[in-house]
């Protein structure tokens, strides 16, 4: 039976595959030696790219079953739900794969920041007048996300 | 002393940073234990993902260098300067660096496909319907790049 989840404020509901369908698409994944996949997350209306990291097959699973983006934690070797520390969940929209099927686009509706420095994306360093520079500030007291990675 | 390059049709001109300001940007970079950081090419103007792949320093470098956007084949062991083969260039944009400094965004100005299957993005395959799905049909034909990754 398939569960439809509410979802982010500004995402289409979500329905979760049964065990089957996600297989469908956890098999056609190439994991790494390591048994990782990198994970690309961008804002889906917007087309912001958010951040990067790392699932293996259960976090996978579990970012399908559930609809909340979960990804693998290499520093502690553990799973991660995003936001469960920080409350800046990734609600997800839609998962692509790769030609190579050896890296995955998640689409997701992003509540509040996705970095732990307080900045809606993680990519906030760039080359500007010849110094490096960060191009965005935060929008969130990276203290009130419990100064951890989100 | 900088050169304004030539660029894609629908991108700006592309500044080429002096040596020591590609220093900057590229002692920022955390190279994983292979010397290699994974790159998102993302279309600087339309906001898509096209594809991941990987750079080292001397990718890196070159890419900024020239402004035509060059990454590392894992499996040839050699740069891999985009579309020398299929003439999909890659035009630079800008190159963002995530806070870890262990990702690269690569905005960019994409001529013809950024994928070999000659779609426009790599990202193609999703679920639908119970189905695994191509969401995207080719819009190149795969031969006429020559069969191989552009």
């Amino acid at each position: 039976m398939r569960v439809v989840t509410k979802n982010g404020p500004n995402a289409p509901p979500y329905t979760v595959p049964d065990p089957a369908t996600r297989d469908l698409f956890l098999d056609a994944v190439r994991f790494d030696a390591r048994g990782l996949v990198p994970a690309i997350a961008q804002q889906h209306d917007t087309g912001e790219v958010l951040m990067m990291a790392w699932m293996n097959r259960e976090a996978l699973d579990r970012t399908l079953a559930t609809g909340r983006v979960t990804y693998y934690s290499r520093s502690r070797g553990s799973l991660w739900a995003k936001g469960e520390r920080s409350g800046q969940l990734q609600h997800l929209v839609d998962l692509r794969l790769d030609c190579d099927g050896d890296t995955v686009l998640v689409l997701v509706d992003q509540e509040g920041v996705a970095c732990h420095t307080g900045r809606r994306s993680c990519f906030f360093v760039a080359l500007r007048d010849g110094q490096l520079t960060e191009i965005a500030a935060p929008v969130a007291d990276p203290e009130s996300l419990y100064g951890g990675k989100a």
